[in-house]
């Protein structure tokens, strides 16, 4: 998992419908130094789902990718970036 | 998913079966810089299946990777990239 | 998928029995950028396996990663990179 | 599998089921230029699934994407990153 | 698949059960330029599963992600990173 900070938040209009009454947060990804200097980190950033209730300024970490649509069961859905875990403290 | 911009259409010649029929898009990834500043992007532009009618200009969540073949259910496709919302608002 | 272009061919010597049989291509991913403009693109190149007789110059859909094995049905096989579509006309 | 460095570990407040119970593990990607010559690496650090016991400063093989869910079995878990092994000697 | 070429081997302490027994190579990503121009490429080096026995300085497709464990049949491995073939000769 990347180490992602959230954001923002997005508002959809039209959606495929395995989507729709999700929870889409816009999260960052972030390096250590960035995380240690407060730089802004690379600024490449994603739209995820999320059930954990990660709210602004909360570091998570993102899972990508087909397992990211793991916790939905049979249900096809298009979800590529899960917020698997809210990290509580990185030491290192 | 990524947030990308719908920039272009695609006509396509002779395609494996399961793609006949289908809109594909050409979309570039955005950054929230880019869309704050009205910067280009980074230009590494991607072709996508749509089904939601993005047009030109619209926002779209890109779903990428064997999960964005997940909505055409037991078909066999080679989809690789998939229109799965129309952003609406982004805040942050 | 990428954009790539075709740029040459690959004979093998030893492969994994799915690989014997199959026509693999030298491909370029492309962006609009370098399309427009003639540039030679990132150079990045990939072996994909091609079965729509893309020649050298094309354009293709590039489908990559699981997905791009789907076409194959149930025989296990480890392509990861596939011609999905000869792009005709790209407007944008 | 990508050659990384344990830098640090994970502590968790919320996650999804799945993951409660693991060991998480902050990890380095490194490359064969960066462990020659002592440099840093480039610094996109990964949240990793680990069961091997890798201790802090261990070179680890990490294995990316769907394929780190495998030895979950049949448990849904949106992992994507896992220590598969423990380089114990690299010889270039 | 990406071209890659051998750089070195692997010798392994732990991992986990699966991958026990098989060979481990050390793999270099390269460009076409840097096959013409004799550069030594991008340095992001890779530990990948080998079983066409391919020796320091081949070139190799190197196939990555979930299908990379397909040769293994049903046995749940964690290998993301295969050689799949060795390239011949390339023609461009």
């Amino acid at each position: 998992m990347r180490i992602a900070e959230v954001v923002g938040r997005v508002t959809l209009s039209r959606s495929v419908h395995s989507l729709r009454g999700g929870r889409l947060v816009v999260l960052r990804p972030m390096t250590l130094e960035a995380l240690t200097e407060g730089s802004p980190g690379r600024g490449e950033e994603l739209v995820a789902y999320d059930n954990l209730g990660a709210g602004p300024g909360a570091l998570v970490g993102l899972s990508e990718g087909r397992e990211a649509a793991n916790p939905f069961g049979k249900t096809k859905t298009p979800v590529d970036a899960f917020c698997a875990c809210l990290l509580d403290r990185l030491s290192f």
